[in-house]
């Protein structure tokens, strides 16, 4: 593994916390509270998005794909900021799959658009819903004061260059 | 890569939103948004111990042998959150380095106890400072009252079987 994949699981389970593992200073960093929260979160939408065998990456992929008809693989990597080489095998997996299908561009021939296959809107439709229902109960927890308020506090954490 | 890890930059960049990419319904969601923050504060931390060549999940590895001498790898999996298998390469890794010793225990042969190398503790002690001033910025960033706030709000969009 990418030693920066291991930090998506910095939550602590109970099992570790049974066996007394000391977390040091780990707790008191705001962003490893962030890192937490995120994996507890992702760790519901796996849960959920693992009977279509799709991830909350490919999900997203997928989403913007479909949101962004024609989006070119370069534009795909700069909206998640991961570079193109990562984001290839997403897009190879997904057109095997027969959920993402490439036109090869008649203005510029090494770049492909990319399209929601016709056969992939009832899998990506039914995974969306399945993803803003786990959303819904996710949101629930706040109220929707608390809702703005987290959305407010994690926006002002990532610094003023922050969208 | 696992489609598992595109998650970890679902962070818009600059770039992305020139272009003028659609994120349909992702922004709207809590998981988002916190994967969003999580995201750019990570690569915050990337950026800052690529010098020790470590990454936040190393350096968390690191912190967490460093606090618990002897501790096995499986616990140090659960601590994290992730089987076995995805440890030991970067346990592995951390040895090749010099960074992290095992000794065979001898009450049970297959399971080993780590150590932090001897020679470690300097790149160990220097990253930790390092993070800790990435840490000590981020957090300026929000008043005291509003840390505690976002910390609060974390836990409780965890539900109930939060920590």
């Amino acid at each position: 593994m990418r030693l920066s994949g291991l930090g998506k699981t910095l939550g602590a389970t109970g099992e570790a916390v049974e066996r007394g593992i000391d977390f040091d200073e780990l707790p008191s960093y705001v962003g490893y509270q962030v890192r937490r929260a995120q994996a507890r979160l992702f760790s519901e939408l796996e849960a959920a998005l693992r009977v279509f065998e799709l991830t909350p990456g490919s999900f997203g992929v997928l989403t913007l794909i479909h949101a962004n008809p024609g989006v070119t693989q370069g534009a795909l990597a700069a909206a998640f900021g991961v570079d193109k080489s990562t984001m290839s095998p997403v897009i190879v997996r997904l057109e095997r799959r027969g959920l993402v299908r490439r036109e090869v561009q008649a203005h510029d021939r090494r770049r492909h658009a990319l399209f929601l296959a016709p056969a992939a809107e009832p899998t990506y439709r039914a995974a969306r819903d399945k993803v803003r229902t786990v959303e819904e109960s996710i949101a629930a927890r706040l109220t929707e004061v608390e809702q703005r308020e987290l959305g407010r506090l994690l926006v002002k954490l990532q610094g003023a260059d922050a969208p």
